[in-house]
């Protein structure tokens, strides 16, 4: 054992929660833009501001289905003073009337088809009679009511959609709707998913003897999914120095998941290559039960080492990996995560100096604490509703305090 | 035109939201259940009930590093009375202590190692010294301390997860945990998109002439698959009827969606085509800008009749279509979006009668409108941050009122 391996002597010092998010921070900057199709760009984050390259509409556009006319023809109109206009034709989406409609005159239209020349308005279909090639107007529509004018969605020029948006569908319609055929958007981070442990079956198989089933594999991907990452590989390895050090060397994502094998035991390799391969930024969390956590980095990889336990795993997991993820995608580092105010109905003890994460149910707004630090009860992450972390100077909560918690069910 | 042709009449009664809803509500019933592998099935809903078929941990289980021990040999120990153990080996997750360990002896231990036959707890490195085969006790560990217990997390016969679950991350991670290789989920609903307009150009082109580009073909997947469906065929159509028949009477889907040609103009074809081949339940929604929309059965598909327009098209499915699918796949109809209370900055009016789909810009908690019903700018739901629907019997909302509205980028 080397005089500086901590090793089964604990950890030196452990990082605060805040403290760990500043340390990341110059690790989780908006990776680079890449060109998107429109149509596969939902959720992504534009990397520029975009204007708009034409008028949207780009015509003159009926609105409702019924008669383009002059608006001045239909003034004094009503359902006892019917008006009669000619009826020179029709004009349809995609297939416009040709021709120029003059005064006194009207042209059958459907919405979305480009008003006649000549005509400044639509009178509804419910507003009118028709009597061979005649129409009575049975009320009065003023200039250009029922029309959508050019540019009077988006005007060339103009603002479009800003900078850092998140896209969403309706803003895809709206970059479609202009032509746009791709986007600039921040790039995805990559992520490659090392479990170690020689106790871990793959998932699907039983436990056994002494073996048990590799989960944390199973609850990464879809939070690595969650928080806009691409997967690129899932790899098991033993408790063996040799096959993580390759592993490791052999990663090309942005951000590499090392589960297992964190810790201070003697054979919590992790730590101690990541500071012989790269640079060990952190090791040990005041958040309990995510002490053995720790974060470095290889040339352009971030690696996290988060701890075995599953209910360790998915609490480091969530407080420090999933917004430095949504970070490097550009997204906003807000978590999934619907707030609640509730009410304690059991007394959360804290110990001043660490973070605890509480797992609470919760029935309407009154909350019961189901477990609080513990690491090894998965079920606690299952049978709750909702979680929240104690501040580290807090000694805390009595029951009847009202609390703001995390909802698991977001 | 025959005589029940309500085309160029205008609805001949518009059903509100609320009825609209009563009316699909035996049209949403949860599909069928079928099995997926438990790594797919994040974000699936349970079909049934589950109960653990294994003990977790089933073994007893150390939880933390250290030395497995007789709690009660360390009665008494403390920094400054060091009470020695023989240590006899180790025990390695996935590699146990093969052996009885006697009164006086301790194993080395790492966290998710079995607990060696005769020991009860495990002493935290960090509360030891070894030195040569002795270790020393520096603090006293009661029996069961710092050991996960067989069934500790689970119990056999126990309850895993309830039915109508929808599945989390660490659901997943538990379900791996007890050996489940797959779950019984509910089906998540088909979806075939079928836009119609003579005026349209697929997405990727530029506006030209009097076509536009048909940016619902691009709005709507992402929309389905948010809400848990699976997009399968997307087709676009002339305003024809010939083609609308057959590519009506060639979906397979659970739920078909048309839009365009939804209204009461002369070249709207879908309300009189789903009439003619199944049943139209219902024509024209109270809620502005959504009006032409639709509902229908053919056999076991759901027809639902979208308009054309995008912001109306958008409303429509909103309100109507994103919960039959949520309640389809088993989940709750609840939709996507936050609630956010806020202070109207700008008066709104609203005609009793009919609901209208009112879009906001929020800054802090004042909202501004930037559209109320108007259904041609589509550019008024992504430059607004939310949404609220008025209520039929409401004439509308005063400057300086408090009122809920729902957050676009939930």
């Amino acid at each position: 054992m080397p005089h500086d391996d901590i090793r089964m002597r604990g950890f030196l010092r452990r990082t605060s929660l805040s403290d760990a998010l500043l340390l990341l921070e110059p690790h989780s900057l908006p990776l680079e833009a890449e060109a998107v199709p429109v149509e596969q760009a939902w959720g992504r984050v534009l990397a520029e501001p975009l204007t708009a390259p034409i008028n949207v509409p780009h015509f003159h556009r009926a609105a409702m289905d019924g008669y383009a006319v002059h608006g001045e023809d239909t003034f004094g109109a009503g359902r006892y003073q019917p008006l009669p206009l000619q009826v020179r034709g029709q004009s349809l989406p995609g297939r416009p009337f040709v021709g120029t409609v003059q005064r006194g005159e009207a042209v059958q239209i459907m919405t979305g088809a480009p008003l006649p020349e000549g005509t400044n308005a639509v009178l509804p279909a419910e507003c009118t009679e028709q009597i061979g090639d005649l129409v009575n107007a049975l009320e009065a529509v003023p200039p250009w009511r029922h029309v959508s004018r050019i540019g009077e969605d988006l005007k060339a020029g103009g603002p479009l959609l800003p900078e850092a948006r998140r896209l969403r569908p309706q803003d895809l319609a709206l970059l479609a709707s202009v032509g746009q055929t791709s986007v600039l958007v921040r790039r995805r981070p990559t992520v490659d998913l090392l479990t170690t442990g020689s106790e871990l079956l793959p998932p699907g198989r039983a436990p056994d003897g002494p073996q048990i089933v590799d989960s944390n594999s199973v609850m990464l991907p879809p939070l690595v999914e969650r928080d806009g990452g691409v997967l690129l590989r899932r790899v098991r390895l033993p408790d063996d120095r040799a096959s993580l050090r390759a592993a490791l060397q052999e990663s090309e994502a942005d951000v590499v998941l090392v589960t297992g094998g964190t810790s201070v035991g003697v054979e919590d390799q992790a730590p101690a290559l990541v500071a012989e391969l790269g640079t060990l930024l952190m090791h040990g969390l005041s958040l309990k039960p995510a002490a053995p956590t720790g974060f470095g980095r290889m040339g352009t990889r971030r690696v996290f080492l988060l701890p075995g336990n599953p209910v360790s795993c998915f609490c480091a997991y969530d407080c420090l990996v999933a917004q430095t993820l949504r970070k490097l995608g550009g997204r906003s580092p807000e978590g999934p995560y619907r707030a609640q105010s509730v009410r304690l109905q059991t007394k959360v003890a804290s110990q001043i100096g660490r973070a605890e994460y509480v797992r609470l149910r919760v029935e309407g707004t009154d909350a019961f604490v189901v477990a609080s630090g513990g690491a090894s009860i998965l079920s606690s992450t299952t049978r709750a509703d909702a979680f929240f972390l104690t501040e580290e100077q807090s000694e805390g909560h009595a029951v009847g305090e009202w609390i703001t918690v995390w909802r698991y069910d977001a």
